[in-house]
């Protein structure tokens, strides 16, 4: 199910097989302490994070440095999952779909299964081109795409 | 189900027993040439509504006042949609889950049946008590309960 249409002007997106099954890679998307080895590029670590897979859950990322340096800002909510296929989460809302004045994007990731494992589409949601350009500086593909890489040698674990 | 925790520091809430099935409720709520029959308190009306009752859809009730006034936000996103029980959707995503940057609410229909007919549970979730202050201001609880009010007129006529 891919209910969130792309819209290349204020979205991003990149892909990529992991050779796991899907129900492996749900794992590693919902369970907090496989989350917490995969979610932040190293150095940085997630820790204490809260993840809810239901529709209104928590979705809490807090993360850290090699420094002690630390970046926590707040649960955001799970709007959809749907094992095995599905998870979607924002920033825009806290739990319980109570929103929060702002937000920056909304983030997908859609699991298919093909020969090789699991195809892993993940997308970050922006309000404008503007928020994207921003993220994509931020250094979206780099940051996303190590977590990823992440993702995979964590799920080969399973 | 009630996953939309109620926080009566920003949140605000009206209930009203309405003398139809939770079916004709839910009819009510989610087909468009219903939902301009009593969505805005009259003399103004919503028009050309369009409403996707499923995770994602579109929310968009467009409303004209008895001298031409204009109001629209453009389209807000449904979140939750489960027949006869539960409906909810937001100003804070356009359709698809794509986040505004912004976002003034959360709007939530909980339907539970009674012997009267159906109990109907509506609540404006807020970022904050500033947000819930306002709204409150704005006449939440007299043009919310007309609209309940025009709710369950039409509700009678299915």
């Amino acid at each position: 199910m891919d209910i969130f249409a792309f819209n290349p002007e204020t979205d991003l997106e990149l892909e990529k097989v992991i050779a796991a099954s899907p129900a492996n890679v749900w794992r590693c998307l919902t369970e907090p302490a496989l989350v917490e080895q995969w979610f932040s590029p190293k150095p940085w670590q997630a820790h204490d994070v809260v993840l809810e897979p239901r529709p209104g859950g928590a979705f809490h990322t807090p993360m850290r440095g090699p420094n002690g340096e630390a970046m926590d800002e707040g649960p955001g909510c799970i709007l959809i999952a749907e094992p095995n296929q599905l998870l979607a989460f924002t920033d825009a809302m806290r739990p319980g779909f109570h929103p929060t004045g702002s937000g920056f994007m909304t983030g997908v990731y859609l699991l298919s299964p093909t020969e090789a494992g699991t195809k892993v589409t993940a997308r970050a949601l922006h309000a404008n081109p503007e928020a994207r350009a921003q993220h994509d500086e931020m250094g979206f593909f780099e940051g996303w795409g190590t977590a990823m890489d992440q993702l995979a040698a964590v799920a080969k674990t399973l």
